[in-house]
C-alpha cells in the first residue's frame, strides 16, 4: 500500500519563538566507542569476499574501518561495499531486488574507493544496525585487503544502562522490558526519532507512545518539551498539526497531516503537563493544541460522527483494506478527555463544556452507529481495530468492551493488526476494559515472540505468523528498531505489575 | 592477456638521500576552477534519470556537485551515482558487466547518497574525464533532486596554453600537436604519470617518452630531475630499477621489473644530462643508471645476445603472442650507446670500451641470427615490432632498415603493433632509416586516425581498425589520456619540421 501524500507549494508557518525554546532544550548526546564481538573475520579478502562483524546489540552511531593490505603494494584502488543490518537476514536480501514504493536510498548500504591502503574510513554518515559487512567487490591480482579493525562511535541521549532492571521475577517479562528500554535508548537522539535507520524523523503518534515510555524509564521531560514545541513550532498554515517533521537542520513541517495523529498532540500535551507541572510549556502550546479538537469537531456531523474526510486522513494501523470509520470516531472520543484536562488545567471551562457535550453525543453516536450489541462493527466489517478505538472512546461499556475484543480476537480476520503501534492500544484497550490479565498475556505472547525470533530491539513491523512481512515492499527497508514499539516498559512499569 | 608479476615478501631499497632530493623538486600543481559546457540538463532527476555534463574537453581534477531539490521536503536520502568518461561512449559500458583482468576499482564511479538537499557534494577522488554523468538511483516520491551545478578544481603542474601552437600550416598537424601537448600537460602532476585515470604511475617506460615530449614543450627539467631521483630513491634489493613506482604516498618501488623498461633509465639520464647539463644530477645517479645496462650484459650469452629471462621480463608492447626475442635484442643495443655517453660525460673510459665492445659484438650477433637479408625474423616470427628494435638498435644499415620496415608495414601481420608506445618507436626507426617522410605519413595516419575519432587526449590503446579493443577485458578500464601517446610534439617541433 503506497501511503503518502504532497501538498503542492507547501510553506509550513513557523513561530520562532516556539522552535528557540525547542532550541533550548536540545540534548547534547552520549557518545561511546564500541567494538565488535571478537569474531571469525577472515585475515585477508580479494574480490568477492567479505567479512561480518556482530556488535552484539543494536547501535545507533558512526562508524570507522581500518583497511590494510597484503601481497605486493596495491596497484588499483580498492573497490568494496559496507553493509549495515539490524538484522541478520537483512543480508540475505539483494538491495537491486528491491523494487518497493519507499526509496532505496533507505537501504544502509556503501560503496566505496580506497586509492591508498593502509587507510582508515570514517564514514561520515550515521547508521542503524547490529552486524556490518565489509565486502571486496574487487581488488587487483596483486594484494588483498586485511581487515584490521572496526569501531562504532554510537551515540543516544541517554544511557540504556541508566535504567534499573525491572526485575519482575519472570524472566521474559525482564527481557521485554530490556529490548524496550535499548529501543526507546536508541530512537532518542536529538529528538525521538521513529526509528534511528527510517524515517530518522519525529513522528506524532510515535512520539506519543514514546513520552508514554519515557516517563517510567528515563524521566527525560526536556526531550519530551523540546519535541512538543517543535510540533506547534512548524505547522500547516492553518494550525495543523503535521503527522511529521523533519528536524536535521531547520525545523521543518512534513506536507503531511494524519487526522488521528494530530489529535495525540493535546494528548501528549495533556500528558506531559500532568507529569511535570509546567505551566508554561501548557500556556505557550495550549491554543495550538486545542485547535487539533477543534478543527476535529468541525468534520464531525449534526450527531458528533467523524466525516469522509477525517476518516480518509487517519492512519490507524498499515493494515491493507481496514475500514477506519469506527476506528477514526473511537480516536476522537479518545482525545477528547485529554482537551479537557488541559481545558480544566487553564482555567477554560467554556471549552470544557463543549468537549464534554462533543464527548457525550460522540460516544452516543458512535454506539449506534458502530455497535451491534455484541461486535464493533465498521461499514460492514469487523476488525480488532474498530473494538480497540471504540473501547478506547469509552463507547462501551466495561463488559461490552471485554466481550467485543475477545470475540473479534478469537476470531480468524483478514484485518489483523499490523504494526506494533496499534497492538499499543490494544493493550490499553484491555486494561480499559478491565483485563489486566489478557493485556499482560498479549504483551508476553506478542513483544515475547520478538524476543523469541532475536530481537535486539522492537520492530517497526511484526506479524509472527509472517516475520518476513513488509508495508513496503521488500523487508530491506524495514526498521527494526522502532519507538512505536517501545511501550512494554510503560505497561510492565506503570499499569501491569 | 594477464600481466602482472607478484613477488613475495618484497622490500624496495630505498636511499634517503636520493627521495629528499626528489621530494624537494615536487611541483607546486596549477588550479583552475572549470565549469561545463552550456548544455541540455534536465530541471530536475526522478528515480532512473541522469544529467550529463560536457567540460570541453579533458579534465584532470576535483569535482563538486551542487543539488537541490523540489516538489515536498525530501523525506528520505537521495541515492545516485557519479560517472567520470574520458570518452562519452564509455557511458554505454554496464560497469557491472566488466570482468576483465584489472580491477573494477579503476571505473569512475561514485555511488552516493545525501541525507539532506540542498547539499553541497565534493567528492574528494581525483578524476580524469571530460564527461560526467549524475544519475538519480533512487529518490521518494515526494521530491525530484535538481541538479543545480557543477564545477571542477582541474589540476596540473603546467599549463597546456602556455606551449606556442605549432603554426605548421598544415591543420592536421597542429591539431595532433595539441592534442599531444593536452595529453602531456593532463599526465604532469607530481610526477609524470602514465595516465591521470590509471594507472596514476610513474612508469619507466612512459616516462622516457613524456620526458622527450616536455623537453620540446614545457621544458620543466625539475619534473624530470625529480622522477629520475624518485627511480634511483626506491628499486630492486639488486639495484634494479622497478618498472613503475607508487608515489601518492612515500615512494614506493612496484615488485615489477620489465627488462626493457629498466634500460630506459640510462636512456632518460643521457637525454636529461645532455639537454640540462645537471652535472650534480649525473654524479648521484651514473652508478645505478649503468647497472642497468651492466645487469642485461651478465644476461647476455657469449655473443652478446640475451638470453630466455631477459626477453621473457621485456614489454615491448601489448601485442598478444608478439615474439620477443629480436626486440629485446634491439632494446638492448638501443640502449647502449646512451650508456656510452653517460660514460663518456662521467670520464668512464674503462667503461665505454666494454659497452663499445658489447655493442659491436652484440649487433654482429643479431644480425645473423635476426635478418634474413630482407627481413627481420624472431624464431620464425616476422613482425613490425621486431624491424623497429633491430633498426633502432643498428643492427640494420639504413637501407636494409627502410626495406625490412616498409615490407613489414606493407604485409597483413597477425602481430600488429598495439600501443601508440610501439607506434612512437616505429616513428623513431623511419627517422633512423632516413625515411623521415614516412615517418611524418605514419604520424598522420595513426594520431590523425585518433584525432578523427574525437580525441581530445591522445589513448593508451589504438588500433584504428578496432577503436574498441582493449588489453583488459573491457574498454571501460582503458585510458584514454596516455602519456605515452603524446610523443607527436616531440616528432614535430623537433625531428619532422
Amino acid at each position: 500500500m503506497e501511503r503518502f501524500t504532497i501538498i503542492e507549494n507547501f510553506i509550513p508557518k513557523n513561530d520562532a519563538h516556539l522552535l528557540e525554546k525547542a532550541e533550548a532544550a536540545k540534548p547534547v548526546l552520549l557518545e561511546r566507542m564500541v567494538l565488535p564481538l571478537a569474531g571469525n573475520v577472515p585475515a585477508s579478502l580479494g574480490a568477492g569476499e567479505s567479512a561480518t562483524y556482530d556488535f552484539g546489540t543494536h547501535r545507533v552511531g558512526y562508524v570507522t574501518l581500518k583497511l590494510g593490505c597484503s601481497g605486493s603494494h596495491p596497484d588499483a584502488p580498492a573497490y568494496f561495499t559496507v553493509q549495515f543490518a539490524e538484522q541478520r537476514s537483512e543480508f540475505e536480501e539483494d538491495p537491486a531486488a528491491y523494487h518497493g514504493w519507499i526509496s532505496k536510498g533507505w537501504i544502509q548500504t556503501e560503496t566505496l574507493h580506497a586509492d591508498r591502503l593502509p587507510c582508515v574510513v570514517s564514514l561520515p554518515r550515521r547508521y542503524a544496525f547490529r552486524y556490518v559487512r565489509l565486502t571486496v567487490l574487487d581488488v587487483s591480482r596483486k594484494y588483498r585487503v586485511v581487515p584490521e579493525g572496526i569501531e562504532c562511535r554510537a551515540v543516544s541521549a541517554v544511557d540504556a544502562a541508566s535504567v534499573p532492571a525491572l526485575g519482575s521475577g519472570d524472566e521474559m517479562l525482564d527481557r521485554i522490558d530490556a529490548v524496550a528500554v535499548k529501543t526507546l535508548a536508541e530512537c532518542m537522539q536529538d529528538v525521538f526519532e521513529d526509528g534511528p535507520k527510517r524515517d530518522r524523523r519525529l513522528w506524532l503518534g510515535d512520539f506519543r507512545l514514546q513520552a508514554l515510555a519515557d516517563y517510567a524509564t528515563f524521566d527525560r521531560l526536556d526531550l519530551v518539551r523540546r519535541c512538543l514545541y517543535l510540533f506547534a513550532g512548524t505547522r500547516f498554515p492553518d494550525d495543523r498539526i503535521a503527522a511529521c517533521l523533519f528536524t536535521d537542520g531547520e525545523a521543518v513541517a512534513d506536507d503531511t497531516w494524519f487526522s488521528d495523529y494530530a489529535l495525540f498532540y493535546p494528548v501528549a500535551l495533556a500528558e506531559y503537563c500532568q507529569r511535570s507541572g509546567d505551566r508554561e510549556t501548557l500556556s505557550d502550546l495550549y491554543e495550538i493544541a486545542q485547535k487539533q479538537i477543534d478543527l476535529t469537531l468541525s468534520m464531525t456531523d449534526g450527531n458528533g460522527v467523524v466525516n469522509h474526510a477525517f476518516v480518509e486522513a487517519t492512519f490507524i494501523d498499515w493494515c491493507i483494506g481496514l475500514d477506519k470509520a469506527a476506528c477514526a470516531q473511537g480516536v476522537l472520543l479518545y482525545a477528547l478527555p485529554f482537551g479537557i484536562t488541559l481545558a480544566e488545567l487553564q482555567g477554560d471551562t467554556a471549552r470544557a463544556a463543549r468537549y464534554r457535550d462533543a464527548l457525550e453525543r460522540g460516544r452516543a453516536a458512535a454506539k449506534e452507529r458502530f455497535f451491534d450489541g455484541q461486535c464493533c462493527v465498521s461499514n460492514g466489517q469487523i476488525a480488532p481495530a474498530s473494538a480497540v478505538w471504540l473501547t478506547l472512546g469509552g463507547v462501551l461499556t466495561e463488559a461490552e468492551a471485554k466481550e467485543a475484543l475477545h470475540s473479534v480476537l478469537s476470531r480468524t480476520t483478514a484485518y489483523p493488526m499490523v504494526s506494533p503501534y496499534l497492538h499499543h492500544y490494544l493493550l490499553e484497550a484491555l486494561l480499559k476494559a478491565n483485563d489486566p490479565n489478557a493485556a499482560k498475556e498479549h504483551l508476553l505472547a506478542y513483544w515475547g515472540s520478538m524476543v523469541r525470533y532475536g530481537a535486539d530491539t522492537f520492530f517497526e513491523v511484526w506479524n509472527p505468523a509472517d516475520p518476513d512481512a513488509s508495508p513496503y515492499g521488500g523487508k530491506i527497508v524495514n526498521s527494526f528498531c522502532h519507538a512505536w514499539s517501545c511501550t512494554p516498559s510503560y505497561f510492565l512499569r506503570n499499569r501491569l505489575l
